[in-house]
């Protein structure tokens, strides 16, 4: 904030990602709560989860057809004994018999092997006959093929998403112990922005990375606190951050590069830490971190395409590390450039790209039509530092997928 | 349902896709709410959103530095007649001087260029001196550079994320036009499931789909209608299927292939409609399609990864389409195989993987451990029908990401 210093080393994204986590990793946020599964979407695992049980219970058929002991087989149609459908509890198979089952049903003890339908024949006399080899255990899904009881299901840390909290439900939980949500204080700074819905006077826009940030961290399971537009005034920036009291994080954008007029940054100074970086990206150059009374600040520059790319490089994973994630970063691919490159940087490029037919092709122009093009967009093309690209070149894509 | 006849030909994922996609256009939820923005993610556009109004608004600075009419610079000091925040309406441009003017601020009329401070000397006497060549509207970015007034800046049929939400912040909406939500009945049959937290009977197991699906559809933006598990029972089944009134579809899990014991399939053949379709892929081969007393119906089959695969491929395309949206695939990418598969296989495979060191590795046991590997991978690798692959060898990778 205020100004940056010119001579001041770019720092590479990785040193600053670094520096962020070490951040959260010593303020993690650890107070536990218990929710039930149907709440418990896009939140963090508070604790390792043991199976307490054995999947399946029992061994059960994998097919619709017949269970028989193997030895009962001689070439001789057996009788079928008895008929299992799935959840119930059948009765010991009878010496010499088969019993129709269906899929998912208990294997009846004495049975060790299950023939699916289509290789059995039903004789005149409703014996039936098998006409392929049987082999023991064919078609049987043994007692605990998908956990034993004790196994370590899910490692704490891990988010919850639909196929997590169907691997508890298939457990038998109907809660789970999640760490509570990180409160999160969104604002903006700057006179110039306007809600949306306010007319708009001359010199003024409206305030786009609010909405984008509420709904981005809503979608990391955060509570959201939204603490509006900062003025341009120091007393009132003031008043506006004590007023927040404890939220695990200030979030900030704008302020960063707007030189003589940032009150939140010289706030900051006066009662807690400011560090300005200048990260060697492009966008997002200009990131701030520090605190104010002790209450976590990470300050993103103003310009939505920066926020964007800021936002997914440092702020999402230094918020998933605070609760315990360990793989923070978000996914990525390499895919082949539709596009070329011939000018080199000095920054690494985060650019609003798309896949089209296999390859990753770019927004025509990436200093214009910020959000339009982000909308436009599935993800970020990487271009790194110091490299020239033709059509064909790998890059790593980032979808933009959960992230937004 | 029941007895699948044997002989019936599998039908390709793709010919599926369309024949839903088809019903999906032929019943489009057409009902229009208005929403605030903060209510917006995950929803789907109703109508084409026109920009009302330029942005910007009015040319501006792209920097902090120096506004200037470039005829004025003639290598002489220039004074600062003006200082211009963002936010601020300037006074036009007294001629022959500069405005110190900040990123974002307006370009004061009569300035056609900025030239960045740190091209800028400031003299002993407070005037300005420029050290670089200067041109016409550098560091400014021109009125409407962003949208035009009049210009459709999002699609109908859009779904709307953090990025599209706070585009239409930047257009000064404060609601958005949406769809309502589909209304998704979510019921699964089998007298063998018991919900968790329930105690275990004999033959049991835990229903681990209804979780699954229920999460995974309100992330999609759907009302889920929990329908519970479906008994084995006729009368009953009717009675639950009535009950569940004017829903936009009913999907269930389960019973496809539970032969004699199907009385969804009953009741379908009697008050609606049932096709059963044999799936050229695998896992989720059986899939049921219909309508009850003119309620779509989706039968899913009830293995949990043949669940997942289906919903992935077919049941969440369809909703999507029925919301009006026109690319509902899920995003997939091109990537390494970092294992092999000698034998080909005659059905398409959807397998449990993960991207290490820029390769899709699978999960070592398909068959067992379903929602296990389903949460230790990252997506579905597609392995096509007739294959066999090496290692290196291209696969397509379907990423989790937004959809679980």
């Amino acid at each position: 904030m205020a100004e940056l210093p010119a001579a001041q080393p770019l720092m590479p994204v990785e040193q600053a990602l670094e520096q962020l986590l070490a951040m959260a990793d010593s303020a993690p946020i650890e107070q536990v709560q218990t929710v039930r599964l149907g709440d418990g979407a896009g939140r963090v695992l508070a604790e390792d989860l043991f199976a307490e049980l054995d999947l399946p219970p029992w061994p059960n058929s994998a097919m619709d057809g017949y269970a028989l002991r193997l030895a009962d087989w001689t070439g001789e149609p057996l009788r079928v004994s008895q008929k299992i459908f799935a959840g119930k509890a059948p009765a010991p198979l009878e010496a010499g018999t088969c019993a129709r089952i269906f899929t998912g049903a208990p294997l009846p003890d004495g049975a060790d092997c299950v023939e699916m339908q289509e290789n059995a024949r039903v004789e005149a006399d409703q014996r039936v006959s098998f006409t392929e080899p049987l082999r023991a255990g064919q078609n049987v899904r043994p007692k605990g093929q998908e956990t034993r009881a004790g196994d370590r299901v899910l490692a704490a840390g891990t988010r919850l998403g639909a196929i997590e909290l169907g691997l508890i439900a298939s457990l038998g939980h109907a809660q789970v112990r999640v760490r509570r949500k990180p409160q999160v204080a969104v604002l903006s700074t700057g006179d110039e922005l306007v809600e949306p819905g306010q007319p708009l006077q001359p010199g003024q826009i409206y305030n786009s990375n609010r909405q984008m940030l509420c709904s981005a961290l809503q979608g990391l399971g955060c509570e959201v606190v939204d603490a509006g537009i900062l003025p341009d005034d120091l007393d009132e920036t003031r008043a506006r951050l004590a007023a927040l009291g404890d939220v695990d994080l200030i979030l900030s954008t704008g302020g960063v590069s707007v030189g003589e007029a940032d009150f939140l940054g010289i706030a900051l100074r006066e009662e807690g830490q400011l560090a300005l970086w200048k990260l060697a990206i492009k966008p997002g150059k200009p990131l701030t971190c520090g605190h104010f009374r002790g209450v976590p600040v990470i300050g993103l520059p103003g310009n939505p395409a920066s926020t964007l790319v800021t936002f997914t490089l440092l702020a999402r994973p230094y918020l998933l590390r605070r609760l315990g994630m360990q793989d923070v970063a978000p996914m990525q691919f390499q895919v082949p450039a539709g596009f070329a490159w011939p000018k080199p940087g000095n920054r690494r490029e985060y650019l609003r790209g798309r896949m089209e037919r296999g390859r990753a092709i770019i927004y025509p122009n990436q200093s214009s039509g910020v959000l339009l093009s982000a909308a436009w967009a599935q993800g970020l093309v990487e271009v790194r530092e110091n490299c020239t690209l033709v059509e064909g070149d790998w890059v790593n894509f980032i979808p933009f997928g959960e992230l937004f």
